[in-house]
């Protein structure tokens, strides 16, 4: 992994042989989008594939950016929503992309946040048994999380995110810039996937979110810059490593076991957003490290408060579900798809910036601290 | 690659690294698949996906044996045909194999023909972004062509395999006493994949076939294992040099390109089964290099005579179609999914066992082929 810090943009590379790309972050990138595009694509066409939420910002810039530097271009603009993820609207992608004449040297970019990635990602995957992609993540979860290492896929009956492939991309492009557009909301549950990579493994960079994470939400450039760079970097330095998710890889999903059953109960839309579900996730699974006695109680605390302090939930009592129970917690995260042979892992935590991974966790302790934040 | 045509059963492997996997060939490998899945398998557990035609004669015996190894199963069973090979199919599919509660220690077996691996396999790529699958082929196209290699997919709308995934299985068993339970005319198809490999680089093979190809077809248990070894050797060594296609591997689509257009026209159905399309595929791309002189016409008329004499369709006489044009079967060749920038690549020969690929091929030379062909 590489990054020069000084130069504009910031070029880090994921490193994974011949299958290696790099990940550009900076502010005002798409304007240039085409140029950096040539260098990847293996001929000058592409087909972007947006949402309507995203297609009114940032759509036309791109389009001019493409024509700039001489690349045929075509759009599909899907619903916005995590109901798109599905098969039906896969199903409906890959024909359009089919009736447009896709050949294998078209290139799919990805233009949007986390379901316009993962589904454009995953008809990437599969059209012609395989074709180039490019993700250009507009906020800050896709920008620091889903665009970079390749998981691809949609959302099953049984369950989100069950169906997919490892594909990676040819180039993620993060323009800071798009981020202006995000709802405050939507910024601040993105945040939670930054905070993420602070708690697993770098106590430095938690520390200058603590002193920070209000110039990040409120739009400061270098902020921004910063935060991205340094979670590109470790997803980056993660994925190269484990690019399947068979070891290291696994420490990303810190939050994402509690996490993925409150979204389930929820219904993965608007009461509970992915990042806030983490947020919770994170705090509940530094709890349990804490209560476990892995954990000095007082990282459990900052966790929670620095979430706390900027907005985001960091329990159960906000969510209204009177039906909830620690069981039905539990039944779900003992069906999510990381698990081998009916044990779901965990990633806890010896501290902030300390984060491993373990399916040895005692269930009864697991349901004491549902049943504590239930009743809370 | 290696083989040992002494031992029971012959061995062969396809070299590729970390993705390396052996093809086991032999009569009655079935009463032992439990054995030989064991070496394989990451935990104990299988899903066998089937159809309704292969159902009745294997799934018991392969039971039994999954049973005599301690292995524990479920078994799907898919409708048999080529419209199993869609979307829709996948998705339930999919959706049963969530149902059933597969993790990632699950592997899945294909028991059947082409079209039951095609979407075992494709479904095997996507499920939790990747479990392992096993390959146990029933028909001798499958056996010789499609269970080796890691195509996998499904048909869109748009044209025949235009949706899938490289993804290799773990194992493949081919029991040629599976053969048996074939109609003559399912074998003769599948009998055009194996006279391809002597076509497209054996001409000492292809000899073999001309004096032993009735023995492959009534039942000669030898004939049979040294056809599948020598298709499958062959299969093997270009798989290994160029998994994903890029050059080499495209050889194999000898015939493919006509074939298509022709099955494309026919519909995928009974009417003209995929082997017998490209034994017409074939005696067109001889004629073709004849015509070109690339190729000695007594070449051509051997490779016409051969599969002739055997009882496959070598025109398109036998093919009612008042509407056919040359032209359209040319569109149909300019949309193979292999076509990068509009132009169809043709595997043709510069003799019996010398096939080669260009993507330079005179339209006129083609068009006038067809016209001949059409009229014949």
């Amino acid at each position: 992994v590489n990054a020069d810090p000084q130069s504009e943009p910031a070029r880090l590379e994921v490193g994974l042989g011949a299958r290696s790309y790099d990940i550009l972050v900076g502010a005002g990138l798409l304007a240039d989008a085409g140029t950096y595009l040539s260098g990847v694509l293996a001929a000058p066409r592409v087909v972007v594939v947006t949402d309507g939420n995203v297609a009114p910002h940032h759509l036309a810039p791109l389009e001019a950016a493409l024509d700039a530097a001489a690349i045929q271009h075509a759009a599909i603009v899907l619903e916005a929503g995590e109901q798109t993820k599905d098969f039906s609207h896969l199903q409906d992608l890959v024909g359009k992309l089919l009736g447009q004449g896709v050949d294998r040297g078209t290139t799919l970019v990805a233009l949007g946040g986390g379901v316009v990635g993962d589904i454009t990602g995953f008809a990437a995957a599969i059209v012609l048994r395989g074709i180039d992609f490019v993700q250009i993540p507009t906020t800050l979860l896709a920008q620091v999380d889903s665009s970079v290492g390749g998981k691809t896929g949609i959302n099953a009956e049984n369950g989100k995110n069950l169906v997919g492939a490892f594909h990676q991309p040819k180039l993620v492009i993060a323009d800071t810039e798009t981020l202006n557009t995000l709802a405050p909301r939507e910024l601040r549950a993105g945040y939670a996937e930054v905070v993420k990579y602070g708690l697993i493994g770098d106590r430095v960079f938690f520390d200058w979110l603590a002193e920070n994470a209000s110039r990040i939400l409120n739009g400061d450039a270098d902020a921004r810059r910063h935060a991205v760079v340094t979670s590109c970097l470790a997803k980056a330095d993660v994925v190269s490593e484990d690019e399947h998710e068979h070891g290291r890889r696994a420490l990303l999903n810190l939050g994402h076991t509690f996490g993925h059953a409150l979204e389930a109960e929820t219904g993965f839309g608007d009461e509970l957003l992915h990042g806030e579900a983490v947020a919770i996730g994170m705090v509940l699974a530094f709890e349990l490290s804490a209560r476990l006695g892995l954990c000095p109680e007082a990282d459990a605390v900052a966790v929670r408060g620095h979430l706390q302090d900027l907005g985001l939930p960091v329990g159960l009592g906000g969510l209204k579900h009177d039906a909830w129970s620690a069981e039905i917690l539990l039944s779900h995260m003992a069906s999510d798809k990381k698990v081998r042979g009916g044990k779901p892992t965990f990633i806890l935590a010896r501290g902030i910036g300390a984060a491993f991974s373990t399916d040895d966790v005692d269930t009864g302790a697991v349901r004491a601290l549902l049943e504590d934040a239930l009743a809370a």
